[in-house]
């Protein structure tokens, strides 16, 4: 384990089973089934991202009644909702390093699913008494589901720019985490300062998160990812070290490339070749350069914080987002 | 057109042209593909029953700010987000006379779509600065999901009882038209007694549309319904009509009954042998006392109201819902 991760899971040990038995105890559904497919990937070794920078957001604005634990699960339920809606549409076989739900039971009841715990995430929101965290997951709601309709219909065009996979990356995953952080603020009644600060916190993570992961995809091993790495490349989705690649690379490599990516049989060998080129081409330390300088600004934008446990924790979260392995 | 429904339509007209606005003006996707796909439902010919149960509920507690028009978009958003689910749910083909949307584009963009409604809804809902209409909305989402994962599970199935098939219908149906008439108690802030007063109405009235919905697929033309009579049993769904003519039946006459159910291929002769038992062993009967007994609740709920235009409008929708041939 690096230094940073062995940091943050000693200071966040209590956080998370508080969570964990939060989660565990507000699920509260009337069907069976429904805690089967729920349970199937809620409780399958996710890293709590969500919840935990919620809680850090609440506490870093000074907010202290325990109740950050509860509502911190919203973000959870709605992360996991919208996991088990994008399994249907993208069809991947894996998530968390188990078979997606949606191969063990039937689509209808995954989406299904999918509405309930968006619901269960509506309810505790609703307990907030705050309008505007509803706001914020409408806004997340909004931004995912036409981020993940605009995705499917770019599926498999060769050429996709960097300011459309900035805006691809920002809808999928920035705007959650945003809306976890800015919510943080919104249960303190945080000045408007502090809640920008930490929605532009969460956006940069977000942004460095998804960088990171797309990354991984192309240089992870199947055992570290949980499912098998080129899955991007596989469901016709170019990610950034291939895109800064294609536009390094000469007419020939890149018509070698369109090839690759276009055909619908996977070789390993020539994905092998195709991550070499990456490397070659620039297209991976590229990406981990973004990556860094959102992990930048995500830091900077707390500079208005005062020093405090949250604040240190907020950090390491953003320096963990691109050096960790999973 | 019968007497009621003219004097409902007369009524409502102005209102009706003010949600039709409402509805196109704050859909506001960022998609063309998500304004098409949500479109193709939202305006295609819809009753607009849970806006105008909405907005009459308001103006029954005396509201009266002009506001209850862009709230009452809040349920016509939500009850077209659980339709889109559901059609891909129950792989309909038609809805509302238009081919579903599911068969003109793939299922994951319409569930996708689904998503984005709800998120409007949501939207709108956070505006009425009202937390209890974000529960209203959650228990909705709750219930209608878990119910239709359940009929899933009880598709098939030969023998389903009276009660379990008011669950199914409670889910499905009530709750949402309960939701809308109680959040326009809502946000007119009325006393307690008004707003289960008119939770009431909204789920016998629910209760009785449905059934009625359920005697239309057995009594009413294709023409008429914009769909093929029959489609419950061709779905493996068992409802009163069916479910009271079982229980008055002879062991042959049930034998016989349970094949024509169970038989993938659809026999429009034989299909009219059954709507003919439905006749002679009662169900069709029942059903419609059944109906008329909610209805007859749902008005006593509006007891408690002094006289107004809104409260005859909700006693002729009342009237309607049992009497209308689509």
């Amino acid at each position: 384990m690096t230094d940073i991760k062995a940091k943050i899971i000693k200071q966040v040990a209590p956080d998370l089973e508080q969570v964990e038995k939060a989660l565990e105890e507000n699920l509260d559904p009337n069907l069976d089934l429904v805690r089967r497919i729920a349970s199937h990937l809620l409780f399958s070794g996710g890293k709590r991202l969500r919840p935990l920078l919620m809680i850090h957001s609440a506490r870093i604005c000074g907010y202290d009644t325990g109740f950050e634990i509860l509502f911190s699960t919203i973000f959870e339920y709605l992360h996991a909702a919208t996991l088990l809606h994008d399994d249907v549409v993208d069809e991947a076989d894996m998530r968390r390093g188990k078979k997606a739900a949606h191969t063990k039971w039937s689509a209808p009841k995954v989406v299904l699913t999918g509405d309930f715990l968006l619901a269960r995430a509506l309810a505790i929101a609703a307990k907030t008494r705050e309008p505007r965290v509803i706001s914020v997951i409408a806004n997340i709601t909004q931004a995912m589901s036409q981020g993940e309709i605009d995705q499917l219909e770019k599926k498999g065009q060769k050429d996709l720019s960097e300011a459309q996979y900035l805006e691809i990356i920002e809808r999928k995953t920035a705007v959650l985490i945003q809306g976890a952080c800015q919510s943080g603020a919104i249960i303190s009644n945080a000045d408007q300062e502090k809640e920008n600060a930490l929605a532009s916190y969460g956006y940069h993570l977000g942004l460095a998160f998804q960088m990171a992961d797309d990354l991984l995809d192309y240089t992870a091993t199947a055992k570290e990812l949980g499912k098998n790495p080129g899955a991007d490349m596989r469901e016709g989705k170019l990610t950034l070290p291939l895109i800064h690649s294609l536009s390094n690379a000469g007419d020939e490599e890149r018509k070698w490339m369109h090839q690759v990516i276009a055909d619908p049989v996977f070789d390993q060998g020539r994905f092998e070749e195709l991550k070499e080129k990456l490397l070659t081409l620039g297209g991976i330390a590229y990406t981990q350069e973004r990556a860094k300088d959102h992990v930048d600004k995500a830091k900077a934008s707390l500079g208005i914080f005062e020093d405090s446990e949250s604040k240190t924790l907020l950090q390491l979260i953003a320096d963990y987002s691109i050096e960790r392995k999973v």
